[in-house]
C-alpha cells in the first residue's frame, strides 16, 4: 500500500501565502470561535481561522478576505478552537488494538497526535514490526509519530525474545519518515553503569537529532538518577509523586504525567505546578496506556485534560501540556500543538474548556468526527499473514507439559510463588508450603496458590516453565492464558488445572494469540488478538465487548482482581520486582538473577 | 587553520555518567551557589555543580562525589550559577570587529552563545565571506552560531551587490557545522508576494530541519503580516511596540526584542509579559546591533538583561529570555541554555541578579573571564590576503567625479535631498531649491544640505553617484567616507567639499576601508576595516578609542547626531523609507523604485 505523504510547510507555502493575503480561497474558514492560543496562553474571542492544503493559512480576527466561493465555511460561534491534542507517550498495542482501530477510537475524542512506541511487537516481530506498525500509522488520517523501540530484550540474560533490536536497527530506523526519536530507556540500570549498547542506541538518535525517550522507574533520586539524566534521555513518565516531578524537570528532562487505564500519576505530579508554581513548559501530559474499554467508555487525551483540570490545573495551562508543551519536546513546534500558520490544520471544537466535550474534531483541515462520531476511514494495513501466525509452540501441549515434579521424596516443598499486589505492578516474593502428590506439587486453592506457566511460543521449542502464583483467587478446574505477557511476549497460563490448562494454551495457539478463559474443559471467553497475538484489527467497541466477557469469565472463576488480566499479561515482566516468571526460569528481579522454584534445591 | 570540535553529548556521556555516579572525578565542580534553573524556572540556594568534558555532569545538591583529587573546586557561595547567556539575533559586522575580537570582547559580559548573521561580508564576499566568518567562529572559545544570509541584495534590481546568495548557496550551507537556520528573512514584500526565490530559501532551510528568521519591518499588522507569518519565518526582531509583540506570539513567531547601540525595543514590548501577562516562553532578547563603543563601555546581553528587569521583568523570566527560551528556539535546548545534565557548561557567576555584575565566565567548562577580563585565547583566522583587499576604485577619484551637473541652462534646481532623522532609521524625502554655479549645483551651508556620493567599490568601474543629503550639519570645507554602506557596502561618502570627498574616498581605496573624515585637505580621523571594509581585527578597545575619534571629528566638522556614523552608514539601505542612494541611482523607498535627483527631470 501506498503511504500518502503529507505536503510540507514548503510545499504548501505559495498557497497558504495567498490564502492569508487574500489572493486565494481557503478550503475551510473556522469563523467566530475562541481561539484557544497556547502560544500566548490566551483565550481569543471572534478569531476566525482559515485552512488550505491541510495546513493553517491565516488565524485572525477577520477571515472574511480568505472565503471564496469553494470554501466550506464552520460557524464556531460559542466554540473553542482547540488545537488537535497530543499524546506524548503511549503504546498502541496496550489498547490490543491496530493502530488503524485505535486512531479510530481515539480519533472522536479529540487526538490528533500520537508518539508510539512499538515496543510490544518489536518483542515480537523485531524491526520489521516496528515497520509494519510504523507503515500502517502512516496511512491514518491523524498524526501517528513512532518512537524506535530501544530495549528488546528489556533484561537481557533473564529473557528470550521473539526478535531483539540492536543498535544498527535503532540507527536504521532513524531514516524512516515517521520516526521522532528514541522509544522509552526502559534499561536504566544499564545507562547508569553506560552499557555501550545502551549508549551507541541514545547516541544513534542523538545523531539523528531526534528525542530521547526516557523511563526511570525507581524512586531513588540520588546518583543513580543523576547519571541517568547524565546519559541522554529528554523525558520521563515513571514519576508517581511530586518530588519525582520537580527532579526531573530540574535536571532537564520533561516530565510526562500520565492517566492510563491503570496509571493515575497526574493528581499526585501536577502539585508541581498547581502548588509549587513552577514554570508549566516542561510538564506534559500522556496516556502510555489505556485498554479498549477505557477508549470506548471514557476517552483518551480529553479524559487526561479534564482529569489535570479536576486536579486544579487551569484549563490552558492544561491544554499547553496536551499540545504545544509536547510539539516542542518532539521539535515539532512549526508542525503540530498550535493553531498557528503553517501548522498542520489539527483543530478541536468545544464548548466547554473545563468539561472538555468534543464536538467536532478536524485534522490536517479534515472533519474527522462530529459529535463523537468518526467520519473519515482508518485504513487498515495488509498485514502479512506470518504475522498473524505468530504462535508457535511446536507441538500439542498436553496436561503433563504443567506437572511440576516434586524432588525425589519429599512429602513437601517449599516453593516460591509470586505474589500478586492488588493496583500495584511490582509482585511480592512469597513463600509457601505445599504438599506432594503422586510425585508431583500442584497448588493450593485454600491459600489462593495456583499454578503458573510460561509456554514459549516465538520459536516452537515447545519449552514450559513452571511455577507458582497468588492473589487471583481462582476455585475449581480453570486456566486462564495469554500471549500478550510482557514483554517478550510468550504466553502466560495460569490455573488451577493441568488440563485446563493445556487446553487454554492450544487454543491460542490455534487462534494465533489472544486471551482465554476455560473451566472444566470448556472457554468461558476468548479475546482473538490474531496480529502478532497482541492486537486485534476489529474495532474497539468490539474488542472491549470481548475483553469485557473475559474479565467476567475470570470473575466467574473467582477473580477479584481490578485490572485482572492486566496483572496476568505482567507476570512476565522481568524488569519490575520482586518474583517473576519468564521462558528462562523463576526471576529473582530484587537481583536481576534466575533463582530456584523450591527453596531447598537451593 | 583546523577547527577543534566540541565534543558532542554522545561522545562524552560515559565519562558524564560516571562523574555523576560518583565512579569518575570531575574535571571541575562548582560548590554552593544558588542554581538558577530556567527549566523549572527556579532559585536553588546552596547547589552543586560538576563538570566534565566541558559539559555538565552532576546538577544537584551535593556534588562531593564527584571531586577527585585533580578537580577544580571553585567556591560559588554567594553567587547566582547563571546559564551562560545566549544572543538570539545578532551581526557580529556591526561592532566592526573579526568574530574573534568580538568575542574577547563580549565574553567578559557573560556572553556564551551567539546566533549571528554574517549578512554584511555576504554582500561583499558572498558564500565565502559567509563561510570564513562561520570558519574563525567556530575556533572561539563561547558557542557562534551562524544563520546564513538570506537576502543579498535585500533588494534586487535597486542596487548592485559584491556578491549575491542564491537558494543553491543556502542549500549548500546547510549542511555545514556551525549554521543553525537561515538569516534575517528582510525580503518580506518578497515572501508576501511568494517570490519563488525567497521560498526556495526557506524551503531548503525547513528541509533541512533548522530555524528561519524572520524580519517584519512593517507596522502593517494586516494581511500582508499575516501572509508573511505563512510564509514560514519563525521569528522576528522588527517590533518596535507591544501589539507587534503580542502579534508575532500568536502567530506562532518567537518575539525577539533588541537593544542594541541604536534599538530600544525592550521597554516598549515587554510589557506583553509585564503587564498583559502573556506566557512569557516565546519572548527572546537579542541585540541585533553594537558599536565596539556598547561592547565596551556598557555591555552586551548582561545589559540587555539588566535593562529587561528595569523594565519590570521578573529576573529570572528575563534570564529565561536570554537562555533557554533562545536554545529551544533554534532547536538546542539539549545543548546550550540552562545548567543541566549534558549541555555544554556555559555559566555565569554574579553575586546579584538584579544589577547583574559578572564576577566569572565559564565556557563549555573553562574559565574564559574573571572579574571583567578574558582570560583565554580568542583564535584569529588566518584571513586571506584579498579578502584585506576588497576596495576596488578602478582609478583615483578626483574632485570632478563629485560635481553635479545641473541641467543645461539652469539657474537653479529643485533637487530631491535625503533627510536624515535623528534617532531614526528611516529617513525623509525632502525637497530644496539649490543654486548653479558654473553649470554645477553644491549643497547649501545654511539649509544644512551637503552633498552625498555613492562610489561603486566591489567591481572598480570608477561609478560615482551623486546626491544630496540634509541633517548632519556640517561646515566648512570637509567630507566623510565609509566603506560600511549597507546593505551592498560600496562607499558613503558625504561632503561639502568635491576636493576633501575624493581625498577621502581614495584614502579608503588605499588602506582596504573603514570610515575617514577629511577637513580642508587634511585627515581628522580614520578607523581601519581591513577585513572586507568592514571589520578590523584590532582589539575592540583599539577600535572603539578610533570610533570615538572619529565622532569627536565629525563633531568638529559641525555633526550633532547621535550614532553619526551609524545614520552616514545607512544612507545607501534601499529597504528602508522614505530616499536612499545606490549604485544604481537615488531610491525612493516609498515605491522601490529609483528616481531622478532633479525634480524637473521627471
Amino acid at each position: 500500500m501506498k503511504i500518502p505523504v503529507v505536503k510540507s510547510w514548503a510545499e504548501t507555502a505559495p498557497t497558504l501565502i495567498a490564502v492569508a493575503a487574500g489572493r486565494a480561497p481557503a478550503d475551510v474558514v473556522l469563523r467566530g470561535g475562541t481561539w484557544v492560543n497556547v502560544q500566548s496562553r490566551e483565550l481569543l474571542e471572534r478569531h476566525d481561522i482559515a485552512i488550505a492544503e491541510g495546513r493553517f493559512a491565516y488565524c485572525g480576527p477577520d477571515a472574511s478576505h480568505c472565503i471564496g466561493e469553494a470554501t466550506q465555511v464552520i460557524e464556531a460561534e460559542g466554540m473553542f478552537m482547540i488545537p488537535g491534542l497530543c499524546d506524548a507517550h503511549m503504546h498502541i498495542e496496550s489498547g490490543m488494538l491496530t493502530p488503524a482501530e485505535f486512531a479510530r477510537a481515539v480519533i472522536p475524542h479529540g487526538t490528533t497526535s500520537m508518539f508510539t512506541d512499538p515496543h510490544e511487537i518489536a518483542n515480537v516481530l523485531g524491526l520489521r514490526g516496528v515497520r509494519l506498525m510504523h507503515d500502517e500509522a502512516l496511512l491514518q488520517p491523524v498524526n501517528i509519530f513512532t518512537q524506535m523501540p530501544s530495549c528488546a530484550p528489556s533484561a537481557p540474560g533473564l529473557e528470550t525474545t521473539g526478535m531483539e533490536i540492536t543498535p544498527e536497527d535503532v540507527a536504521q530506523a532513524m531514516a524512516w519518515p515517521g520516526i521522532v526519536g528514541l522509544g522509552e530507556m526502559m534499561n536504566f540500570p544499564g545507562v547508569v553503569n553506560a552499557d555501550p549498547k545502551m549508549l551507541a542506541e541514545i547516541a544513534a538518535t542523538q545523531g539523528a537529532g531526534k528525542t530521547v525517550g526516557g523511563h526511570y522507574a525507581s524512586p531513588d533520586l540520588g546518583a543513580a538518577f543523576h547519571a541517568y539524566a547524565a546519559g541522554g534521555p529528554a523525558d520521563d513518565h515513571e514519576g508517581t509523586g511530586e518530588a519525582d516531578a520537580i527532579a526531573r524537570v530540574r535536571q532537564g528532562m520533561r516530565s510526562m504525567m500520565r492517566l492510563g487505564s491503570a496509571w493515575y500519576d497526574v493528581e499526585s505530579q501536577i502539585t508541581a505546578v498547581t502548588e509549587k508554581g513552577l514554570d508549566p513548559r516542561n510538564f506534559i501530559l500522556c496516556t502510555d496506556d489505556c485498554h479498549s474499554g477505557t477508549l470506548v467508555n471514557e476517552g483518551h487525551m480529553n479524559r487526561v485534560v479534564r482529569h489535570a483540570i479536576a486536579c486544579g490545573c487551569d484549563p490552558l495551562i492544561a491544554l499547553q501540556m496536551a499540545t504545544v508543551n509536547t510539539a516542542t519536546h518532539f521539535g515539532m513546534e512549526r508542525e503540530i500543538g498550535s493553531i498557528a500558520p503553517g501548522r498542520r490544520a489539527d483543530v478541536v471544537l468545544s464548548s466547554d474548556l473545563r468539561s472538555l466535550p468534543i464536538e467536532r474534531v478536524i485534522a490536517r483541515g479534515v472533519t474527522v468526527a462530529e459529535g463523537g462520531a468518526i467520519t473519515v476511514d482508518c485504513p487498515h494495513l495488509n498485514w502479512p499473514e506470518d504475522v498473524r501466525r505468530t504462535v508457535r509452540l511446536g507441538k500439542r501441549l498436553e496436561a503433563a507439559d504443567f506437572r511440576i515434579t516434586a524432588p525425589a521424596g519429599a512429602e513437601s516443598v517449599t516453593a516460591k510463588v509470586i505474589g500478586v499486589v492488588e493496583n500495584q505492578a511490582p509482585t511480592k516474593a512469597l513463600r509457601a508450603e505445599l504438599c506432594v502428590e503422586d510425585g508431583a506439587v500442584t497448588g493450593d486453592e485454600a491459600a489462593d496458590i495456583c499454578q503458573i506457566a510460561l509456554v514459549e511460543r516465538h520459536r516452537g521449542t515447545g519449552k514450559v516453565v513452571n511455577g507458582f502464583v497468588s492473589g487471583f483467587g481462582y476455585r475449581g478446574r480453570m486456566a486462564m492464558a495469554s500471549t500478550v505477557a510482557h514483554d517478550s511476549h510468550h504466553m502466560i497460563v495460569v490455573g488451577t488445572s493441568a488440563a485446563d490448562m493445556a487446553l487454554a494454551a492450544n487454543r491460542l495457539g490455534a487462534v494465533g494469540g489472544g486471551i482465554t478463559v476455560w473451566r472444566d474443559g470448556e472457554e468461558l471467553a476468548l479475546v482473538e488478538l490474531p496480529v502478532a497475538g497482541l492486537m486485534s484489527d476489529a474495532p474497539a467497541a468490539q474488542v472491549a465487548a470481548s475483553a469485557d466477557a473475559l474479565v467476567r469469565a475470570m470473575a466467574d472463576c473467582g477473580c477479584t482482581l481490578n485490572n485482572a488480566y492486566m496483572q496476568h499479561s505482567l507476570l512476565a515482566l522481568v524488569v519490575i520486582p520482586e518474583l517473576r516468571i519468564s521462558d528462562l526460569g523463576l526471576v529473582d528481579v530484587t537481583k536481576f538473577e534466575l533463582t530456584t522454584l523450591f527453596e531447598d534445591a537451593e
